[in-house]
């Protein structure tokens, strides 16, 4: 009964995700702060939907429990908005280290590895299912802000370099998905969501 | 660019399942309710940590994907306390069948095939996916309420052979995990939080 003791306090420590907030607005909800615990349902869910557009075939179910865990660590960590500063973002990055070690950590020793791996190969961004995941991660808050009047763009006087360069994974991943983001960025710059730097 | 505008136009209406509250409570958000789209999260996770503990082998990625999808139809129907009288868990029924064919409906042709056949197959509850499914859907409420002085539970005055019920597809799926809510469920009752009916 031990591994199960351990396993369901993991499970019941997952919901302190539901209350860390990010920029992000649900706009059908009053526009009130997205949590990243919905935010996960909803990137696993756009890129089982999306995963046709990839050139190299991704393992779909891979790329699924990468996204449905890749923010985790924000119950330790917070989340940190996607253009903060350089400096901020770094010291982020050590706070999630140990975030991953602590809380993938109640669970026994086998599923720890195997969720602190997937969490590191999220991070890395190098295999093709982690940059597809990751490019999940960055272009839904995209089709969230062109349906929000530019949403948290216009929150925060975010440029069109600033979210070109966070979309570029897809450029190579899935061109298709690269040229409908260029066209929507263009939009969003000619409706005055995002400056034109 | 066809199949692909619809594709947007279903990840952007899934948006609206996070506007949907449920009758479980959020411990560590202030006991806010929880909507469908965070609890479809955390029961797809709930599924991959636990689905070892099924007697017969579960395809988790097929479990996942249900998991994801399945109260998508709340969008339209609304979301029904689990313990609500025969009669209108009847009507819902109807309700979410249309929802099911409106909200999948807007995906390309065989999507749309896809997620219809995988929601009734979770529904109907008949191959092992689906059971297995169900089953997380159900234990983790209960696992909730353990950690939160019964919860929905004492709220609703829920009595013991109601959980029971809703948790039997546990007893021959996966044993050990049917022994563990058995034994919660007992606890419950002795801390006042289920009627001991």
């Amino acid at each position: 009964m031990e591994d199960l003791n351990q396993q369901l306090d993991f499970i019941i420590e997952l919901d302190r995700l539901k209350g860390v907030y990010r920029q992000a607005l649900v706009k059908s909800d009053k526009n009130r702060f997205e949590n990243s615990a919905e935010h996960s349902w909803h990137i696993s869910l756009t890129a089982q939907i999306l995963h046709e557009y990839a050139v190299e075939k991704v393992n779909i179910s891979r790329v699924m429990s990468m996204l449905l865990i890749h923010d985790i660590v924000e119950i330790d960590a917070g989340d940190m908005f996607a253009f903060s500063e350089q400096k901020d973002l770094a010291e982020q990055e050590d706070k999630e280290i140990a975030a991953a070690t602590r809380i993938f950590g109640l669970l026994p020793e086998k599923q720890f590895q195997h969720f602190k791996q997937l969490w590191l190969e999220f991070e890395g961004a190098e295999t093709i299912d982690a940059k597809f995941a990751k490019a999940m991660d960055r272009v839904l808050p995209l089709l969230q802000n062109m349906r929000n009047d530019g949403g948290s763009w216009a929150r925060h006087n975010i440029s069109k370099s600033q979210v070109l360069k966070r979309n570029q994974f897809l450029e190579g991943l899935a061109p298709k998905l690269w040229v409908y983001v260029c066209t929507q960025i263009d939009i969003a710059v000619v409706n005055g969501w995002l400056r034109n730097e």
